[in-house]
């Protein structure tokens, strides 16, 4: 990683070992297959992530951090915008689960870790200016929101005021106890 | 407008004013319809306004700026992410036409301005913590990002690079000069 905010990831690994899924939906590799590589496939991988490490994403706009747009890989909603810093962002790269940086609670944040309510990465796009990410997922449990609803963005602007008008799946309650 | 960075804002007027639509996308009103406003018609909107001034949102997280994701009202897809701060904020709700506020040049920056690839507002959609923002949008032209793509998220994490997966719409050449 280089001194100047910029995070090189070798995403071939990332392919091999998450099973990481392209535009097609397509699964290439599943864990499973993953611990059959011989050590000679092994040192294979890691000649071709060395080659491909050229992903560059810019932390310095925001403090550190970039902002993260959660799709439904499925749907297309829009379930939730967080941010990321560079450790969130490989750590999502490294468990193929979405990890963000909580601002309020400043710390590490796997989403779902309280709620199970995992977002497993489908396919991740990169912006024209390298400093925001739109990641696909596949969104366990069904709900984003901590509120329970199906997206952070459950209200709409109607007559003035703001209406819901997305799906209630959770009770915060007997997921949180709050 | 609050001196906490709470920004209150009379949306019956935006819907009467500007032909907002809703959710099932049917147009209310229209501009022309507006101009036959009656002064009696008028000073009962300027009533519904006060009445209904009671959607927050919270600049003060961002440096006063609040991050707002433009989606394609039609298709669903992520067409681009950029920051609002007041001012581009109420401009967009007056004007029907997404403003943002411009970073890199500091300045407020109507979406299209250059290219004539305005954004209309067809759907805004407020996060749970009133700090996000989603606005479906007609994107004129067909394309949001500058290097002429549909969406800035043109490129997708694929074999360790990224791969372009989105349609060229434009030339950025023809419509900018450089």
């Amino acid at each position: 990683m280089s001194d100047k905010g910029l995070i090189m990831i070798g995403w071939a690994a990332l392919d091999v070992v998450y099973g990481y899924q392209d535009c097609d939906n397509s699964l290439t590799h599943t864990l499973s297959q993953i611990k059959k590589i011989s050590s000679f496939e092994k040192s294979e991988v890691q000649e071709s992530t060395a080659m491909k490490q050229d992903i560059q994403l810019n932390f310095e706009k925001c403090q550190g951090l970039i902002p993260v747009i959660a799709q439904d890989a499925e749907t297309g909603q829009v379930l939730m915008l967080a941010y990321m810093n560079e450790i969130a962002w490989q750590k999502t790269i490294e468990t193929g689960k979405v990890h963000y940086w909580s601002r309020s609670r400043n710390k590490l944040w796997l989403k779902g870790e309280t709620s199970g309510h995992v977002q497993e990465v489908r396919e991740i796009l990169v912006d024209c200016d390298l400093d925001t990410v739109v990641i696909k997922v596949k969104q366990l449990g069904g709900a984003a929101c901590h509120k329970g609803y199906r997206s952070c963005f459950y209200r709409k602007v109607q007559d003035g005021e703001l209406q819901i008008c997305d799906e209630l799946i959770f009770d915060p309650k007997e997921i949180y106890g709050k």
